[in-house]
């Protein structure tokens, strides 16, 4: 985005991992990372440095909620929350009241501010939301991350089944860990699969798409074409497709 | 805009009245003209410019369609067509296929896209608009323009009555002409007053607000501010109010 707008403001330094320029910056933490899942971290740490935690993956039916959120600026999203991507709404937590501001400066001048329609549809999922973690404790009730939890459990209980039935594929392992949200230890389930070619495949994107299942190269994230990224929420018909192909690939179908 | 984002792409170059530097240049023309309602046509008329057409106020109940629009690049939105502004939701008819496609782009990578929740509903508001169109010659329905030019015409009447009552404001004055939407000789009656304190009221603003009307001064538009713009689209009980008002203030109230 900065290179493309040609800004006066900031430009792309690269990954933060070979940041080794003098002098202020902004760095971009998203954890849990996209694609593979894991933890985060900011990896510059030195004095002049802005961090930008984006934290669109970090609810309980994804990952252990192990802390409260306390950054200088986090980034949230319903994409991922509520799966609702198509209301383009997120929000931010900002300690700093001048950089708040300039925020909603930017919001309104590049946009002239967010659909109001995304806005009204955003409070009632919200809310809804909401309304189902207080109504937790009564029999008839399951909150809306127990209910997504259980889904993405499953759904990775079935994708672990199938990868680890041959050895064409591998998966990321996480470790469980204490999530204050449930009161429980949980695994990391991630909303995307960080799938890796095993062996001689050189090219996982290639190989799956003769098998009808689209992903995305590892290349395009600065990782190896042996790697591939593919969605962990589409719909349950969808994913039983992608099992079952997965699966076919495995007996060599 | 360009100026806030620092853009290495282009900058603000002023008034096309005034420009005067060579080389190419983008000419935004915006027609009917906000503030003061009057049709505009580029004025830079060089080689090497690249014209884009705000029509945003380019309908029946605003402004006589005289001819089809035929630009390079033209800009339209729901806001002033329907007056649903809050679903921020435009649209552009572009003839160069390779502008058009960085265009999209341009909105791709820096809002990944348009909120489908405002895309579902401008698409539901412009079919009722269209249908409407269609079904004008029943002798049960009136065409959204019908409908909206009736009511801008009664308010432009009121405005005008008011106003011509005194001698310390005046309006703009506007010619008809035919509009090929309704088959006949139509008054442009603009979205905005574009108001005028006459004799030694310089901050015409001030004086308005004094008597509980909020306005835009002049000089944001780069006019005196012996101007003001105010809007004629709130609600029926807000434009009493306005022009209860305006007859106060006539009256020395």
């Amino acid at each position: 985005m900065a290179d493309y707008q040609k800004s006066g403001l900031y430009k792309w330094a690269g990954d933060a991992e070979n940041f080794d320029k003098e002098g202020p910056y902004i760095e971009l933490v998203t954890s849990p990372n996209n694609p593979d899942g894991h933890r985060r971290e900011a990896m510059v740490n030195r004095s002049q440095g802005l961090l930008i935690h984006d934290l669109a993956y970090y609810w309980p039916q994804y990952t252990p909620i192990s802390s409260p959120s306390d950054h200088d600026l986090t980034l949230f999203t319903v994409s991922k929350s509520t799966g609702h991507a198509g209301m383009r709404i997120g929000w931010a937590l900002v300690k700093d009241k001048g950089v708040a501001k300039k925020m909603t400066k930017f919001i309104e001048i590049s946009t002239i501010g967010v659909s109001k329609d995304s806005q009204l549809r955003a409070a009632k999922v919200l809310k809804a939301v909401s309304d189902s973690c207080e109504h937790e404790n009564s029999q008839y009730e399951e909150s809306f991350f127990m209910y997504s939890y259980n889904i993405m459990s499953q759904r990775w209980k079935q994708l672990r089944t199938v990868v680890e039935a041959g050895d064409l594929f591998t998966l990321p392992q996480f470790s469980p860990a204490f999530c204050t949200f449930f009161g429980q230890e949980t695994e990391p389930q991630p909303a995307f699969i960080w799938l890796k070619c095993e062996g001689d495949i050189e090219d996982c994107e290639s190989l799956l798409r003769e098998h009808k299942i689209i992903s995305r190269s590892g290349k395009h994230f600065g990782a190896s074409p042996k790697y591939v990224r593919i969605s962990m929420l589409d719909t349950d018909e969808t994913f039983i497709q992608l099992i079952d192909r997965l699966s076919a690939i495995q007996q060599g179908e």
